[in-house]
């Protein structure tokens, strides 16, 4: 089978899981976020590995699953001594190990659970809010999903056909400012569209329509750089094998890594 | 002056100080555990680069002073979304700094927040909350320091002086496990006259003495354990040149840094 092929299948099976677990929320939506925070964060240990670092990958994902557990029971003020008691057992465990590095093992084990886990997972809250200042968190979730998705597309053809001036050639060497420009385009004309609509309720704000254009177009394609420049580190080129034809989960959940924190914290927190 | 003597001037100044700030508690208090901590974390930092990375610390000194407003602030639920903010920061800061090692950059920078600031940042809750299962904060916080510091003093003595099996030659070679007992056994009787003594309140139980003992005697000497093994790790001898006499401040408050998050987690949260 061609890489094209394997590409088109893992799509046609993906896209239904994901969009179905998305209108049904509540546990099935919990399983898609923890299987694809965890498989990223697995994916960012074997990453990190290239740098000669020996991790306790089944302990950092196990206390993936313990940050993603808090979002699911709407525990999250109990994150700080959650985190601080994880912290403290990968201490221990370094103690007793024996394993070089135990300054850089345990930091790299603590920063795969925030990202991408403790970052992706926050698709979880938004979407089971039932209402953000009026709007729905499914319609809210989906709106974020159009603005990131149109903006990875426009930037990638719209780059491929005019793109001539490099956006950040160290990072990533394809990518362009027009390309750029055309994604965040992508994002504002979606999510205004929607507002426009009525999908996004009655007071869903101009101001909040800009902010959620900006975490979309803007935050997720800094979540695209930054996984490229963290890819570049360790010296590979795609994050996994796992989504045959897309690269691994990493490469195609990085936008959400700041897209969804972002909106999470403007809607949720402030 | 010689080595000694210098010692004990900066033990003359400190000890008053730190009693003092203790007993008047809130900003007072707050000042001392936020110098202590942030000196610390800028150890942990120095520390870091002697493993070759470029680590922005004052930025990471600026997000360990947010998390300790956090504790002064009474706002500790928000830990999660103040700690994603800070992650996302570093990301977008490494993607446009151009430096070596993104992913350990952003890494030990995230894991300096954690280790040492916001552990021993705990301190300053304890302390502050009025009561405790009928407990004043100031007489735990009182009975915790007395079972570190005699943990710690028995330990020396008796190691030194009857020691005679290591108890992690590879860690920390002139640690035995004779004085690691006795170390235990000195938090243990101190904990205990004090319970008995009614200074830990009538609702004190058994299990709770047991626990603080556990988190002063144990705990004391596992955060001892590691920094030990992260000044190995890095082949540095002390951790700064802050205090003369002392080594720097993570040698000095190393103890700390389980010995008062196990004591914030057990009291407040459980």
């Amino acid at each position: 089978m061609s890489e094209n092929m394997k590409r088109i299948l893992v799509s046609i099976i993906g896209v239904p899981v994901i969009l179905g677990s998305i209108y049904l929320g509540g546990i099935y939506f919990f399983i898609v976020i923890a299987v694809i925070s965890l498989l990223s964060q697995l994916e960012f240990y074997n990453l990190a590995q290239h740098k000669n670092l020996q991790i306790n990958k089944k302990l950092g994902l196990l206390a993936g699953l313990a940050v993603l557990y808090l979002y699911y029971a709407s525990k999250e003020e109990f994150f700080l001594p959650t985190l601080l008691l994880i912290f403290m057992l990968f201490m221990i465990i370094e103690i007793f190990s024996g394993r070089e590095s135990p300054l850089l093992n345990s930091s790299i084990i603590l920063s795969g659970i925030i990202y991408p886990t403790a970052l992706i997972g926050t698709l979880y809250p938004l979407r089971q809010t039932d209402s953000l200042i009026g709007v729905d968190g499914l319609n809210l979730i989906i709106a974020l999903l159009a603005g990131v998705w149109l903006c990875d597309t426009a930037a990638y053809y719209i780059g491929k056909s005019v793109g001539k001036h490099k956006l950040f050639e160290r990072v990533s060497p394809n990518k362009t400012w027009e390309g750029s420009a055309a994604g965040f385009a992508a994002s504002l004309t979606v999510i205004f569209a929607l507002k426009y609509n009525g999908f996004l309720g009655s007071s869903f704000t101009t101001v909040d329509a800009i902010m959620l254009s900006l975490f979309s177009g803007v935050g997720g394609q800094l979540g695209d750089l930054f996984e490229s420049l963290i890819k570049r580190d360790a010296g590979m080129k795609d994050s996994g094998f796992l989504l045959p034809g897309h690269g691994g989960f990493l490469d195609r959940f990085d936008a959400l890594v700041f897209a969804a924190p972002m909106t999470y914290i403007y809607f949720i927190y402030y």
